[in-house]
């Protein structure tokens, strides 16, 4: 990204943050499933924010980045690359405030998360998957266009707004004894640890993660940050590495990372399907998946689940590409 | 069936069923939708019945049949049969009474919907699609096992029980000029009618019908009840017709049947699942479908909609089977 690094968001700017973006997300509801719980022996808590707007958590970080820039920035509009629900809701914010919009997208992103974008009115840039080409393909649409990058992590407006999830789950939840939400490149798990932080310093906090790619366990092990180029998952929004300012939160504030393989991951998406009755996307299910994986972490207690997003191609779905021995 | 019918319940049955399944239901959600509802150009209110015990509205109408019994009978255990929800809810609301259940299922009923009633330790009674096959094989288990047989939808205990769905929705979504329920064998549609006509006379029933199984439409249109044995649908929960009881009350009540072809289900069925993120079954997307397909009738009107269930073979989805051309 071109733009300079900001620190970290403090209690003050969550709070700010809920305030700016609360007329433009949902307040989305908390739900709990007995079958889920006999089967994990904890309390689950599910925040569903695959009914968010733009179908995915991300609306809350982008919404924030885009509603806190002055007149003058605005006018130039935003971009940013993502594998595809972070361009979903910047373009959505985007929309909102009537903005222009740029998103740099893989390839291989689902068909639905494009064509959200797409529907939103933002121009989608296509570039090879990995990280290192989209920013590339992002440097060049920032110079031609002039627009306020927004990346989908590494930044303190977004990191903030993801923070206010979080935030929600604890006023309709009550006190938790952990959270586990999915770790991608790192923003909703910092956010949480930062709004955690300050406000519940009690509630541990755990990253899912597919086997697959699981550069933030082995960052965690290692004690520094070590980044995988275009792991092979089907949690497609779990594909990135953290950068510098979210490794700098979750290492010093997750306690560990849990891990799914493939097969658990969708099981776990289709146990949520068919017990809760909810669509949720591959990368939400991680956290599920992680927590069977590990009952004696979080047995008998009290844990709030982040199901960070319901955008799938109802076509392509993990276990008829499994059946019919498509590649993904 | 043997049993001798009841008459039809009055409001108070209403209320009192209401009162004896409240401890054995889930109070389901009303969600709204602002996609829909622009596309619809109506303001809909969707009863998730889809998230009910046992995945559909069906758990209404058993329970309090089951819960209604005396001790001595109740003992005998109950009988049905089913396409599959009515089995299940059955089967779920015998288990919680601790009774024996035996459930007579057509071999083409959905692996999702017969696995729930082995689930709940029901026996399963194999037997050919199509009504005369199925009363046929529950007049055999009753006479074996004294169980009492409680129909799926032509007995005056399950139609005051499914009546309570629209009670709920009264007063979690206040007042409404209509409701759009789809129809099989009616005992939805009539539970809604008795209720409506006793507590909100001022709104209009519209049932809703797969074009593949009109039996109810054209019953409607020539005044006298057809009815049609396994006619073929995705909506596999709405190939039953009426019978006198549900007749009686869908012919003076219900203001029109609205259809729907095959390919409009599959849409509104994928259209809840992308916009909504909840799971529904076919039967559930009818009565979207045919609210789509006749906008005029409802458009600038408050319409409850009910969602009646949410059992589905995640592998053998109607897009799926339409996709590779397999039969269905």
């Amino acid at each position: 990204m071109t733009a300079p690094l900001s620190p970290l968001p403090t209690p003050d700017d969550i709070v700010a943050a809920h305030d700016r973006i609360r007329p433009h997300i949902h307040r989305t509801p908390v739900l709990t499933c007995d079958t889920l719980d006999r089967k994990t022996g904890a309390r689950l808590l599910f925040k569903c924010e695959n009914v968010q707007k733009s179908g995915a958590f991300k609306a809350r970080g982008a919404s924030n980045a885009v509603f806190g820039l002055d007149a003058d920035r605005a006018a130039q509009g935003v971009a940013t690359h993502s594998s595809g629900n972070h361009g979903g809701a910047l373009a959505y914010a985007a929309a909102r405030r009537g903005l222009p919009c740029h998103v740099v997208m893989p390839r291989t992103a689902p068909r639905a998360k494009r064509d959200a974008v797409l529907g939103y009115g933002a121009s989608v840039i296509d570039c090879d998957p990995g990280v290192v080409a989209r920013e590339a393909a992002l440097a060049e649409v920032v110079a031609r266009t002039g627009a306020e990058p927004v990346h989908p992590f590494n930044d303190a407006r977004v990191i903030a707004g993801q923070a206010t999830c979080v935030l929600e789950l604890l006023e309709d939840a009550g006190p938790l004894d952990a959270v586990v939400a999915p770790i991608g490149g790192g923003g909703l798990v910092s956010g949480t640890c930062l709004a955690l932080a300050a406000m519940a310093p009690e509630t541990r906090v755990y990253a899912a993660e597919p086997r697959n790619a699981d550069d933030a366990h082995r960052s965690l092990k290692a004690g520094r940050l070590i980044t995988e180029d275009a792991p092979d998952t089907i949690a497609d929004g779990l594909r990135t590495s953290m950068k510098d300012l979210t490794w700098q939160v979750v290492s010093r504030h997750v306690s560990d990372v849990l891990l799914a393989s493939e097969d658990e991951i969708i099981a776990a998406m289709m146990l949520i399907w068919t017990r809760m009755k909810i669509v949720v996307e591959p990368s939400s299910a991680v956290a599920l998946a992680a927590i069977l994986n590990a009952p004696e972490v979080l047995a008998g207690q009290r844990v709030g689940v982040i199901l960070t997003g319901g955008n799938v191609d109802l076509d392509r779905l993990p276990w008829m590409t499994a059946r019919t021995g498509e590649t993904r």
